[in-house]
Parts: C-alpha cells; structure tokens; sequence
C-alpha cells in the first residue's frame, strides 16, 4: 500500500508551487509562495519553501514542474451517504410539480424507498451504482471519503453496505473511513417501536458489524422524525463498549441538544447542526468535537435556519464541511460546489471551507495523523490545481480547475 | 458547416432511445419511449417512435444503439457573458472576510475590474481564456451558447469581445450567439455622464458593430445602478434602426418597469426579472418576450426577491433557464446545476427547467427554427445522457450524466 505503483519506490518531487499547506496553528491557509512537496514510498517527507528543500529530499526523485500552480492537500469529504441503490429523482419532480409529502409518501416515496432499493440490490451492483458519483468526487481532488451506512436497517443489509463502502478502494485509489448508521431510521418491519429497533442495533448490528471490523465510526440521526437522545446514547454506550469512536446527525431539524450529547460522549462529529445553541457549542468545543457544516441538504430541502456558524466561532469549534451526499435530502456529488455554498449561504470565509474539506475534515473521521495538511510524515495526499489564487476553489460554480491528484504519492 | 468530418456525409441514426423531444405544442416533454433520430448533413431528418421510422430515413447511415438512453435536444445557454478576463474571486473572499461594498470598491473591485482587465486583454487571450469556461458548458452537452460583451464599453474594446466570442466557433463545435451589451455600465472614463455615455453607445458603437456583423442582437442593463427606461429606450430604437433584435436585463433590483419596456420593443426576452410585476408579465405574454430566468445570479448575491414564476405561468410567457454566466455576480459554468436552482430556489418545475434550457432558450435567441427541439428540419444538435428519468438531471447538484454530445449531426 505505501509503496509505488510496480513496485517503484514513488519518489517525488512537485517544485515551482505554491502551497495551502492548512498545517495547524498556521496564519490563513499555511500558503508558501514558492513551495516543494516532496514524497517517498507514499508519505510526505517534506512541504514548505523550495529554497529549504534539504538537498538530500530530493536526490533520485522524479521531478514536477508545477510552473507556479496551486497545490493543497487532497480534498475530504468527511460526510456523506454514497452506498445507495437507485435514486430519488421522482419524488423530487412530485413535489415540483405540487405533491405533499403524504402523496409522495403514498407513492413509496421518502427514506423507505431507498432502504427498499438497497436491500433488492446486491453488493456488486452497490459497488457498480456507487462508483459513478465516487468518480464524480475523486475529478475535484477528493483523497478520503467517508462513507455510512443506513439504508439497510437490518444486519445483514447494514453490513452489504459497509463492505460495499470497503469494496470501493479495490476500484479506486481512495482512503474509504466507513460509518455503521443503523441507527439511521425506522425500518417498516418495525412496525413503529422504536426501542426495540435500538435494541437490534445495540445488541445484533452493532456488534456483528464490530466483530468484522466494517466501520471505521459509529453514528445516529438523532431527531424528533428519528430517534430520541435517550435512544441514541444507548447506540453510543454499545459503540464505546466496542471500541468505536461515535458521530452524530444533530440538531438539524430541532434543537434535542444532539450537539451536547455528542459532546459527552467525546464524538468525532456533530452534523447539521442548524438549531444548535450556544451550550451545545461550548460543550462541542470543550470536548473537541468537530461541527461538520452540511450546506447541500439545508439547500435541497429549503432549510431556513443556518448553523450558528458565529457560535462556533467564538466558542472555538473547528468546521468541517462535507456534502452529506445521499439521495433523498442532497444529492451532491461536488465538494467544490459545496464550499460555494457553505460561503454563499452561511458566511463561512474562504479559509474556512478550505480547512473544512482538508483538516478539519480529516480531524472529523479521526485522521489528521494520516493526512488532512501537507506535512512530513502525513500521506502523500495531494490536489495539483489551475488558479491564481484559493478563493477561486470557492467562488466558481460547476467549474472544475483539478490540474491533477495525487493519492499516496502516486 | 453542414458537410460532415472528413466530408462524409454526416448520415446517422440514434435508435433504441427514449426521446424528449420538447416539441412545441406537445404534452410534457414530449416524450417517446422507443424512439429514433435520423440525421443527414447536420440536420435533422426524422425524430420519432423507432417504429415509424421511414424506411429510406435510415438507409445506408451509421447506426447508434442508444441502449435506452435519453436523447434531449443539445442544451442552449441563451444568457451569458462569458467573455472576460480575470476573474472577481478576490471581491468574493474580501466580502466573506467582512469587507463592505466601498472597502472592496476602494480596492479596485466591481464591474470597473472586469472593464480594466478585458481592456488589457488581447482578443487571442480573451479567447484563450473563456474556453475553459465554454468547455464546461459543453461538457453537459451544451450545443448552442449566447455570448455578450459589456465589459469593453467602448467602440474597440466592445468589438474584441464580440470577435472573441465569434471566434469560439473555430476553436469549438458550438453555435455561438453574439449581443451587443455596451450599455452594461458607466465606464471610468465617462466620468458619471450616463446619457452623454448613451449618445456614445447609439452614434458610434451600436453602428460600428452593426456594420462588422459582429452581433447578433442587442442588450442593456435597466436599473438604478445602470441606465434608465429613458436611455434604454434610446439604445432599443437606435438597435431597431439597425435591424437588430432587443434584449434586457431588466427590473433585477427594482421594478424599473423593465419588462414593459422590452415588450413594447418586441424584445426577444426580458431577463433576471425578480422585481416583474402583473403588467410586465401581461405585456411580455402580448409581445410574445420570453422571460430569461437567472437563479445563479439570485443565489450568488444572495437576493430574496424571487421572479414571479406563477405569474409568468398565468399569463403564458415562456420561460428560459440560463446561468448569466460572469466574474462578478454569477460565476457559475453549470447549466445542468442552474436548472436545479431553477427547481429549488424558484420552484420551476422538471419540465419547465428542460424547457428552458432547450426550446424556450432557443426561442430567447430568436432560433427556434433552429434548434431547441428534436423535430425534422432542425440542426442535429442532441444530447445524451446515462439517466433513466429526465428528472434527474434537475435533480442531481455537481453529477454530469452526459454519455454524449452531438453538433451538427457530429
Ligand atoms: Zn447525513
Ligand atoms: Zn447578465
């Protein structure tokens, strides 16, 4: 894995750059005007002034003329829902066109719909539905994508869809973190008992999907139309006893004081987080709980209220921002596209959308070891692009300036 | 133009497809689910149910199985400027970093930048670099693209934009459509006289163009911030003088009466439109001006006031979808992610977002014996697409289904 492509050693050197290192505690995008990146069996073995280089960094390393362009670490989309079967393309024209959610509830519509299509759908064809908008993430420079489950909402169906996430890096070159999300929905068969649908995915998915290691991180959609706080720390307590680090779609919809739950139980994440308040930022920056800003649902579902991004702020929350990519409520498959948004619709400078695709969002998924900032020692995780300068990453609409992306030093 | 590569004929057929033809008059999309179409030197011959296909259409040309893909007619962009140089992604950062308008004025930002780089611009580097622009256009199978100037605002300088914009011809398989926007925006030099700046843009620019050919209509801005209905009116009667059709960007901010002031010169559309009123919406219907739907400017300003959409369906004006492509209020090269907008911020339906990018677009541009729909006697211009309902092309944000894009018959 950390070696080259036949067995080269992948050693490289991109020169005649300029660099949004995003390294930690730096001013601003951590920027080198004339940088060198230098990679070695996959990980970074030196980012900063090409003037610095020590020479021995460099010695026997092919060399990339960058010729001035822009390189920052490969992007992460640290949220989103990519395994599904299917789409919801119908139900979005039935409501265009003047249907009420019961109608298209009527018609099959809604989350069922999916869990349906996923179940009917084998691993193979996951894999096969799931690659296009994959591809449609790694052509902007995505290096790691998380991918949950949720839409199986039985063992057997939740574990289809983590390994089918697991799959996806057989076919691509991509760092996968996967995310066991049973505790996404209420599955018919349920039959409206919600307790005992927590009971199955604390004491039968959970573990089942621990003892063969297919999730990375554990999450829950904590909501009134979902499951109670009370529901999702009995989730929580089982992941913990597993050895899971937790997650959690928060305080989207209402304010159930999802942001201070995930808080308490030292979560990676709290997601959404459009009606969260000031105690439950202060508690996520106390536990150091990243706020992962998902602008392309609260776009798509014409949300109103905006993440207290100012909050978050003053409270010393870092931001991700991912694009919560899923059919029913964001189907979003650009990670530029979505830091337009985060900046258009909530504020958010360009430095923050650019930390919460890189670091930020590798601190979400529990990686900022690995990659995330273009530091030694971190993976050779790279997005070579054609601009003058980074608030162009974020300003531009349905454009794609990727020059080329390196994973792993390759 | 109408011969094939290498002078072959250019005789094809597209079969096992299912069309949406959008023909005028017929219900919904005017959809064919086992459908055909035939084209022979760029035109189209037959576009219809497979088996009614005559049997000398399809003799002796090139087969395509379409596998059941859909055919749409190739997207038109009908209002765009796509022409600059430079590009405003300084201003954005700058405001999202709290700047107010006069601090990023004071900087050298606003429409005087986009003036003061394209006059800097040779017309081989405005070329140069709006095809990256134009490329993502018609990588979502865009055939057909309006083109206006307005960043030049004087004789010369309005002629290279125009030049340059005719010249993406040769560098693309594209129609190009060119307007004459020099009644865009005051120029520095005009020093705040706007109608000593109107007398200038109807004596010597207007005539000037007209007489290189280098314009296919002529447009302006109606507006406070621009110029009023009084020096509109100038500019229209000086255009109708020379045989030139109209446009307007018309009542954006305001309510300027903008739109009554296009229909009443038989405007081909009135565009942008969020401060329309009931009177605007009754003349345009009248004089049979589309109305040029612009939700990427709306969302990029983050404007609140949306066009009246039921009013302009009330009354029977057609509505076109475009992405007013530009550096400063639009940045957006997204025809597919403008109709999702359309849908979602404006409520347009499905059908009438494909309308918009198909025949109402090609009505805007006074080319709907052109091109727009998939009937016979129309240029060959499709596109195809690996979906299994038109819907999701609405529906998705960032995804690009195109399978493939064909001009002209190629
Ligand atoms: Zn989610
Ligand atoms: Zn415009």
């Amino acid at each position: 894995m950390m070696g080259g492509a036949n067995g080269k050693s992948g050693h490289r050197v991109w020169r005649n750059a300029r660099l949004a290192t995003m390294a930690d505690g730096a001013a601003g995008l951590g920027a080198v005007e004339k940088g060198a990146v230098v990679a070695r069996d996959g990980l970074i073995v030196y980012a900063g002034p090409e003037a610095d280089m020590p020479t021995a960094a460099g010695q026997g390393a092919e060399i990339v003329d960058c010729q001035g362009r822009w390189i920052t670490p490969g992007l992460i989309d640290c949220h989103t829902h990519l395994v599904y079967a299917g789409n919801r393309a119908n139900e979005f024209e039935m409501r265009l066109a003047g249907a009420t959610y019961e109608e298209v509830a009527r018609a099959g519509g809604g989350i069922v719909s999916s869990v349906k299509s996923l179940r009917a759908a084998s691993e193979d064809e996951l894999v096969a539905e799931t690659l296009p908008r994959l591809d449609a993430l790694l052509a902007e420079g995505v290096t790691t994508v998380e991918v949950k489950s949720g839409y199986g909402l039985d063992a057997d169906n939740e574990k289809k869809s983590l390994r089918a996430a697991r799959r996806l890096t057989d076919e691509r070159p991509v760092t996968v973190r996967t995310t066991c999300l049973a505790a996404h929905a209420l599955p018919p068969e349920a039959k409206g008992d919600k307790d005992a649908f927590i009971d199955l995915v604390a004491d039968t998915i959970l573990p089942q999907v621990a003892a063969e290691k297919l999730a990375d991180a554990v999450d829950g959609f904590c909501e009134g139309i979902a499951f109670s706080p009370e529901q999702m720390a009995r989730v929580f307590d089982k992941a913990k006893a597993l050895g899971l680090p937790v997650k959690l779609h928060a305080d989207q919809l209402s304010n159930l004081h999802g942001a201070a739950l995930a808080a308490r139980y030292g979560a990676l994440s709290a997601d959404h987080l459009e009606y969260t308040d000031e105690e439950g930022a202060a508690a996520m920056a106390k536990a150091g709980t990243v706020a992962t800003i998902l602008p392309g649902a609260y776009y798509f579902i014409r949300e109103t209220k905006k993440p207290p991004v100012d909050l978050f702020r003053r409270h010393g929350v870092k931001m991700a921002v991912a694009t919560d990519s899923n059919p029913g409520t964001s189907p979003l498959t650009s990670l530029l596209l979505t830091m337009n948004m985060a900046a258009t619709l909530f504020g958010m400078t360009v430095d923050e959308c650019l930390a919460g695709v890189t670091r930020e969002a590798a601190r979400a998924l529990g990686l900022l070891d690995k990659t995330g900032t273009l530091e030694a020692g971190k993976s050779a995780d790279l997005a070579i692009w054609d601009i003058a300068r980074p608030a162009e990453l974020v300003y531009r609409m349905g454009f794609n300036p990727l020059h080329a992306r390196i994973w792993r030093g390759q």
